[in-house]
């Protein structure tokens, strides 16, 4: 096989959440980027999707709280919202003397497929251009709260955010472990995962220092635990889903 | 502001939907792609997805009618179904003594999010390769008979389908208008469209000597009646969000 080009560049990319002070992300490259990203593949070049940017310290310390204070968000040169839209594309449909049917439970899952890709778009040329940022799973979670700071009407949701900036000191932390790819690829159908299966996908993860301190400082028995009672518990993904189902409805969908 | 490295290739790569039937994607390369896509961004490193590959020619000619007979399903190199998958994070957990609790909407959105950007990440490292692809809507809309045919269990759900191979003579077709950044980009909130937003965002697209003749070719007035009436209709937006609602409360979310 020849060699990939660009293997290593995708292999070792990582998340950045500390960001140069002195070296802000200007207005012009943001433009630049978003508008290069926005080639990214979209349903039917629908582009269901618009992004809010955050520079104003004001705004910044109205969402910080909504991020659980992560430190990344006043740290940041921008944050970006990247909500699923289908209000821009009905308004041109109301425009055009078309009728809109986009009030529906799939019409927001396209969207979401369509701001995922492009986020992600943004972040890998951001990347190749040595800017750095990280993903807040947090949107979700106070969805509505971020929602009515960012003034989002009907048929607007948000579902990715985004901080960025430079790197502090023009390096990038390590990449991070990830899965065999031969744990997580399946030839024509699914095949399911047996005991044996299962170690050998998760042995070396639950092996790294890294993890095995993870266990450690949560007092638990395995890593599994840690991300079943620590990070992602039942409880709370539940009410997150109470949460994000009824602002999907709020917003129309 | 220093010119984007990059920005020309994100700006004019595009989709491909006919590929060369002598060179293929080898089962090397696709892993390399794979692994190397596995390192984009996913929610607190736990990969919650799953990609079947398809050249079977049976399997093949068994998806081909779910995916509406589009020719880009059997002339392909490999199809990759992309599926939110939390069977296998949850088999872990249960190996490890740890009591998962992702049987709700919110996993499901998270592992959507996660297979999206794994899924785009993919689809650029394949592009900086010379390997096209095509994103295949038609996943979402039968996504339960696609389901049976790959014998997704449960906590598996079919979300993002791609055709993959290279191009039939070495070169990608143009790239797709977009509208303009300005058009999806907002300050600090989001700022509602007026009518002259809407024209200066749209217009553009609308004078496209291709839009003119794709609303001549479909009996309408307006390219917007084009997508409400033809392309994206309420009544079947309707149907396909009940139909892959039922499937994602069927797989256990």
């Amino acid at each position: 096989m020849e060699e990939l080009k660009y293997f290593d560049f995708f292999r070792n990319r990582s998340t950045l959440r500390k960001y140069s002070a002195t070296k802000e992300v200007s207005d012009e490259t943001l433009s630049a980027l978003l508008e290069a990203a926005s080639h990214a593949p979209t349903t039917g070049n629908m582009q269901l999707y618009s992004v809010v940017a955050t520079r104003d310290p004001k705004m910044k310390e109205r969402l910080a709280p909504l991020h659980f204070n992560q430190p990344t968000v006043k740290g940041c040169s921008v944050m970006l919202t990247f909500c699923a839209d289908l209000n821009r594309f009905e308004r041109w449909c109301e425009e055009r003397n078309a009728k809109p049917g986009f009030d529906n439970f799939h019409s927001f899952i396209t969207a979401l497929i369509d701001t995922s890709l492009f986020a992600q778009q943004f972040v890998t040329l951001a990347e190749l251009n040595g800017i750095g940022s990280c993903y807040l799973g947090t949107v979700t979670y106070n969805a509505e709260a971020i929602a009515e700071v960012l003034e989002l009407p009907e048929r607007v949701v948000p579902v990715i955010c985004l901080t960025v900036g430079y790197p502090e000191d023009g390096v990038f932390p390590a990449a991070s472990d990830r899965l065999p790819v031969q744990g997580i690829l399946h030839e024509e159908v699914y095949h399911p995962y047996k005991s044996s299966d299962i170690d050998d996908i998760y042995g070396p993860k639950e092996e790294l220092e890294e993890s095995r301190r993870f266990v450690e400082e949560n007092g638990k028995e395995t890593l599994a635990q840690v991300f079943t009672d620590v990070r992602y518990p039942g409880k709370m993904n539940k009410e997150v889903s109470e949460s994000f189902s009824r602002l999907i409805k709020k917003k129309g969908f």
